[in-house]
């Protein structure tokens, strides 16, 4: 099995990002790939401390890797328009592939890069151009196939739904977070291109695209920032229901399609409305499937090359016709890994032990616990339920291992206090 | 260009609805296919009028199907074990792709298909198994092949989601809303495989295998289904600020891997505690992205006939090997569809309008939009903002073209008792 090699272009944020995760997952990757895939010439103007570039192969000048005869996939990480559409379309020249993250270039030269590929028979993927981590790209070219898309609406700039979020859930001013968010780096020191909409407006230009089958048209797209937007609307937006989020948004109609980034008004209870902070998330109507959507971080070091790495292995894949992905996601099987008891899990509960309303009942559970080792993160007595002489105690517990859990539970049920089964439901944090 | 000739046996739900979307959107799906893709056998024990078929050949025995020699494409839509395992096996023994919904065969069965597949040379898939018409199995297995895959979290059972959202909502009891799914027909008369969670285990069972490259192993996932929940513990569960959903949940531990069905507390500002009613998402947590999540129907016929045509197209688009997506998703790009100019957009707004705080300034207000043809959904005066002589005016508008819209706001722009520039911002439902 021939293994695929690779040249990646900038070791900036997103190529180091690139390079560290090929590294870290090498193995995984290529059992996925059904082949290696390796890093094997890197262009970029400096080193990155980052990456440990160890024996790869290093230029200066970005175009030595895309005239490599030995490199089958060029990834285009140096951002900007002139230089990286020159550099795409050189490779594209020697017959390469090329993987890009870059919004500006295809939203803007697009047409032409596909053409010249086209023409060469080689691609050019651009997942990590659309909402960073998100497959979005896959999920309408390829998961919503069957669909006739009506419309799609994207929070697709980390930058203007975190300062958006901020002034709802704080009532904090436009200027005043803008500025926390310069600080903390989700912002520029020129945030135009953020807050004014142009970003958002490059990423909607590519969405629209791909769901209606429509050139890449972005000086058609209508593109209105969030600058203006004041904590008094904000406020009045959440009064009639309403949250205010920056969206691109692109709808088929019968005399034309609509490419608009500005400002909306959503109702609080769409699942897009409360996508908070950096968060990215595009939500797509389909007429077979209905309403789908699609969230997760919209920009970053490694969320960003988790997309590129994609569509290296959707390309890899594909090379010498070995184009089916595993049945099981995996060309082979890891053996190794056990299926562990439902004993032998580690979680966080919630318990309601039902005990006869008399003192000193909290004590017995809380020591019973602490006998066991288990931590309780709450526990609170509520009121009798109706007349009866009986109170429910509600827990949480830190996580612990079920075995010992139930231990505990069986100690508590002894208790000649506790009057009901206990009920005992897991609880998730879900945060990483 | 040679054209894809596919059988579908089931006319059920799920197969009439992949019968009428292939039919609806031939063009569109030629289009993305690059090349025709046609359903040319039905094998189905009786007709659905649901479906007009038309000149397609149509078996009684959906053997038949399998053993036809045009055919490229298996679809396998009539459900169950026994009989459905049998059809896939067969249609594979004569070299046809498969595409199948059935997540009970694959969860039980897909070892031994799957093997059956790759000795022949031909892909199952199954995308449609889990999650209905949410793409998650592409998301997974491609979108997200870069990353090492530490946990997912999936409300993956519509029917139990809909459930405990009706409890917590609306404080009932589960038996009660019970009744009321299965007269929605949400619920099945015997609802034990919603409810107990054996619905859940089998999709769970795929998706830790894509996750993980672990083979199906479905006996020793834990389940435990939520007809003990009580409207209390959906009360007390609210207070400390968590949701109870039943999740399916697998993560990868040192010492093997979690597989388990459950009720679980979700924390209540988490995205996936807010995913309420028949609706389907899964949370996944990779090392290099972190977490997306994918949200859509994970039922329904022609939501889940979606991700049947994706695995039809995925394998169309493999065959002769024509691999490779079109860049913009269509082979073809439409010409004839214009970007419409903002000016002709059609949305709802959002005004805020300052006036002198007067009587007869609502009027004035209103008096003009009535002129225009627009009409208002709601207006709200608000207090003074300060101590000053003007109040803002909040109007929530229907519908209405742009262009008018903006003759509107210079008309009441031009209105001597309007003090500041007017606030406008589009108002989108994002209802479908």
């Amino acid at each position: 099995m021939k293994s695929v090699n690779v040249g990646l272009c900038g070791l900036g944020t997103v190529g180091s990002g690139t390079f560290n995760v090929m590294q870290r997952n090498l193995e995984d990757i290529a059992r996925r790939a059904g082949k290696p895939v390796r890093i094997t010439h890197v262009g970029a103007r400096r080193d990155n401390p980052a990456c440990h570039l160890g024996s790869v192969k290093v230029s200066r000048d970005i175009f030595d890797v895309a005239r490599d005869p030995d490199i089958h996939i060029l990834v285009e990480l140096i951002g900007g328009n002139d230089v990286a559409k020159e550099l795409v379309l050189e490779a594209i020249k020697h017959g390469k592939h090329v993987v890009t993250a870059n919004k500006s270039m295809i939203a803007i030269h697009g047409n032409e890069i596909f053409k010249a590929a086209e023409a060469q028979g080689v691609v050019v993927t651009y997942e990590a151009a659309v909402a960073g981590g998100i497959p979005i790209i896959k999920g309408i070219r390829e998961g919503l196939v069957a669909n006739d898309i009506k419309w799609l609406a994207g929070i697709i700039n980390g930058t203007g739904n975190f300062i958006l979020t901020e002034m709802q859930e704080k009532g904090r001013a436009f200027a005043d977070v803008l500025q926390e968010a310069q600080e903390l780096g989700y912002a520029e020191a020129d945030p135009t291109f953020d807050v004014e909409g142009i970003d958002a407006a490059h990423k909607l230009t590519i969405l629209a695209s791909i769901a209606f089958g429509i050139p890449l048209q972005f000086d058609k797209v209508y593109t209105e920032g969030i600058s203006q937007i004041t904590r008094e609307d904000v406020k009045y937006a959440e009064e009639l229901g309403y949250r205010i989020k920056h969206l691109g948004f692109t709808r088929k109609t019968n005399e034309g399609v609509e490419l608009r980034v500005h400002p909306t008004l959503v109702p609080s209870k769409r699942l897009l409305a409360n996508v908070n902070g950096v968060l990215n998330a595009v939500l797509v109507e389909g007429d077979a499937v209905g309403p789908t959507m699609y969230y997760g971080p919209g920009a970053g070091s490694e969320a960003t090359a988790s997309s590129v790495i994609a569509d290296i292995v959707d390309i890899a894949r594909e090379i010498d016709n070995a184009g089916n992905v595993p049945h099981l996601g995996y060309s082979s099987e890891t053996e190794n890994m056990p299926v562990l008891p439902v004993s032998e899990i580690v979680t966080a509960y919630y318990l309601r032990i039902t005990v006869k309303d008399e003192i000193g009942q909290m004590a017995n559970i809380a020591r019973i616990m602490s006998e066991k080792g288990i931590n309780i993160e709450a526990i609170i007595q509520k009121e009798p339920e109706d007349d009866s002489a009986v109170v429910p105690l509600i827990l949480l517990t830190h996580p612990v291992r079920e075995h010992r859990m139930d231990d505990a539970i069986s100690a508590m049920q002894a208790l000649e206090s506790v009057t009901k089964p206990i009920v005992r439901i897991r609880v998730e944090q879900l945060d990483g």
